[in-house]
């Protein structure tokens, strides 16, 4: 039983549902016992069948960011059950547009200045 | 049977199913048949059983949100099952430290012209 590598203890995912953790166990190298919340907040989320259908479906090299990802969202959707890590998006979405804005503006200004700048005094405007 | 209001036909989800619609379905007024994708992706990503147990514990008028946003996050991780949603998030984080450098820059160069600008033109450091 048991390739977590943790004293040899059940996965995460194992000890939470109470079953042997075979030895090639697909969620003991993503779900340490140590960390048995990450594994919870999954399974809460997402349900444990349906994150080793994802994980069966994904080449060994992709499991371990695939996991880091469900993790964070399934823990954006325990805070926020309504809007998951939706809500982030639409946050940083509008801290683009605000910094799109900002910086527009400044560029505006710049531009003022470079003008005025590259005018000779006699052929400034107000200079008639 | 049939609460999702087209022509009495059954929600997406227990069309999917294939049983019976209830009155009082906790899915039918946010998966209509006539977009049988929207249930698909959401019963494949968090399960239908997840989506009813969550969609329980809000107060109606919750519930339209948290299907939005299950929705976007499931779609999110149809198309990049590694990654889901949370490479939106990433990008956007990316897109918003590179605006921020950007600003910063921009508000440098007003500072700057701005000094200028303030100074008479006697007090110029290179003026002595």
């Amino acid at each position: 039983m048991a390739s977590s590598g943790f004293f040899d203890s059940p996965c995460a995912c194992c000890k939470f549902l109470k079953r042997k953790c075979p030895p090639e166990c697909i969620f003991a190298p993503y779900f340490p016992p140590q960390d048995p919340y990450k594994f919870i907040n999954v399974h809460k989320i997402f349900g444990s069948s349906n994150v080793s259908k994802l994980l069966n479906e994904l080449p060994p090299h992709q499991r371990s960011d695939a996991v880091k990802s469900m993790a964070y969202e399934a823990a954006a959707r325990v805070r926020d059950p309504v809007h998951g890590c939706v809500a982030e998006i639409c946050s940083l979405q509008r801290q683009v547009q605000l910094l799109q804005k900002e910086l527009e503006a400044a560029n505006a200004r710049l531009r003022n200045y470079e003008t005025l700048n590259n005018y000779p005094a006699y052929s400034l405007p107000w200079n008639g």
